[in-house]
């Protein structure tokens, strides 16, 4: 007898011969539909699984809940794990953390990984589809986008969505910068290609100087470097240096805190000192931007609620409420210590 | 019939009644030593989990190997996370990360997990055992501890374990600091009781300072706020705070870079400059600290080398090699800008 579960221990159990297994599993025509549902039941208690490989071994049924996160060290994503496993826990879930690195498709990530490891839903954390419902047609198990931007989509997809309205929030950003009388507002944003998070908080800094009647100047704006990891201190220091280089303005405004951080560094090396000489914003509300010098005025992200929120709207989707939802949370300007008007 | 594979399913499946199912179960003598065998094949080719519970939903057998973090949110460990699944999968492994408060004890959080989720083996970041061979005991699968202070063990356990030496490496920051003509060093250290890390490394502090005849000052010494997360950029600023209120000194040494930009915030706050005023010197090496205004002198884990070595005794270890390794590797001293050295 060997180890392994095979179609021979299933046709034994059932009283039938191995071929009448086949033709169950097959959805064959040549079964009873009796014998053909009784033959499923056995297979589905006994969690066989067609093919005789080591998927043997594997589970039919998991209870696991894949966290597949874009970016490698992405310091605010980071800081919502502990909320995601108090809550899957909470909820009887166990969780894996699936990172993804810039280069690779979170849809193909989570389809993969979702047969692989039979899993029974799917959170995302940032990441760009084109077309989720579509890119996600394969992926057969219930998903929540998080922190996806969602307003690269006309009409909002028709999936489960937890996010923050990107570009109305920059616009709020780069707003509060003209209100304190600046002008020149140098932006750093995602690649230049970027229609996710980086192009939508483009587009709401873009709207902010039309509604205010500043000419647009691509001068000003610093789109991350490709040959450095995305959304790091790193590659904001790279940038605002290049900016720094390039043209002058009073104000900078960082889409994400930790590239803000980055900033703050090629700021102090031209001479130059955040607040009094250059205005700074970031966005994200991370906590270290509280203990920088001076603390970072900031949008800030709800990151509790939207913790919540996306396990949630999960546990709807897998308990077979199929309707998906799309919540879009304001975020708040933290003003702390980091800009500072200037006279008209 | 019911949906869940019960003990029934066997006795049909081996053509024995229940109760012989549950001799061979429970290892009771009144049953034949062949019908024995031959039933706990089947209860394993099935994958049967005694108890008529949710486990029989679960596998015998997983792939998975966890990794336990000590601390919510800690930036040095979560700077390991991508270098674990890079490896872990590489050797054919899933891997979850179970972060663990630092009220919970890391071993019975192990013990749990092991047990409810079948690992294969466990990685542990962080966390202090009184004597891991014993607390670990009922850990029955492979493990290996990763940065866990070791010398605080006399003699080392005898388990697979890699670290750095943490008293010896502080002694080695604190003897810059003094190098540089410092005589009242400040430390930010762990919580008063902590054995592990937090005392390893003030123990380290305490030697360069007898070792320079320099009398320990217990004032100088900044033991972490308890009811501040450890380790945390928070609890690095209250701490610092503290300190300079409370006496005079040239010099601080963080016990971790995370901590020191707190120290940073603390020092801005009472109008010194870092560096010029005060030299600090950090512990870890995170990436940050290249970006900290000045960047920060730090003792530098070798970080990388840490997790391979993590993975490739784990994996020693469940290929069945059971003869504990100790690694113990050398960290360096990172020479930046925030220590200036002055007059004696």
């Amino acid at each position: 007898m060997s180890d392994q579960l095979t179609i021979k221990d299933i046709a034994k159990y059932c009283g039938v011969g191995v071929s009448t297994v086949s033709r169950a599993i097959n959805d064959d025509p040549g079964i009873s539909p009796k014998t053909k549902e009784r033959v499923l039941k056995v297979v589905k208690k006994f969690h066989y699984i067609p093919n005789n490989s080591a998927r043997n071994l594997k589970i039919q049924e998991s209870n696991t809940i894949a966290l597949i996160v874009r970016g490698l060290n992405n310091i605010f994503f980071q800081s919502m794990f502990d909320g995601f496993q108090t809550l899957l826990y909470k909820n009887g879930y166990d969780f894996l953390i699936h990172l993804v690195d810039e280069n690779t498709a979170v849809s193909r990530s989570a389809i993969e990984l979702a047969k692989e490891k039979r899993l029974k839903g799917v959170i995302f954390l940032g990441g760009q589809m084109e077309d989720p419902a579509v890119e996600l047609d394969q992926l057969d198990v219930p998903y929540v986008l998080c922190t996806v931007a969602h307003s690269m989509y006309t009409p909002m997809p028709n999936v489960n969505l937890v996010a923050i309205d990107d570009a109305a929030e920059s616009c709020k950003a780069v707003k509060y910068l003209i209100e304190k009388g600046h002008r020149r507002i140098a932006i750093i944003t995602g690649h230049k290609d970027d229609r996710a998070v980086g192009g939508q908080r483009l587009s709401g800094y873009k709207r902010a100087l039309a509604e205010a009647g500043i000419a647009y100047d691509e001068d000003l704006v610093g789109y991350m470097e490709e040959d450095i990891p995305e959304f790091t201190t790193e590659n904001g220091y790279a940038v605002a240096r290049k900016l720094l280089a390039r043209t002058d303005f009073t104000a900078l405004f960082c889409i994400s805190d930790i590239t803000a951080i980055g900033a703050y560094k090629a700021i102090s090396e031209a001479g130059l000192n955040v607040a009094d000489d250059l205005s700074v914003v970031g966005f994200d509300g991370i906590d270290l931007g509280r203990f920088t010098i001076p603390s970072l005025t900031t949008i800030s992200q709800p990151k509790d609620k939207m913790v919540k929120s996306s396990v949630d709207l999960l546990m709807k989707a897998i308990n077979g409420d199929d309707t998906p939802r799309q919540l879009v949370y304001s975020a708040s300007l933290l003003e702390r210590e980091s800009v500072k008007a200037i006279e008209r």
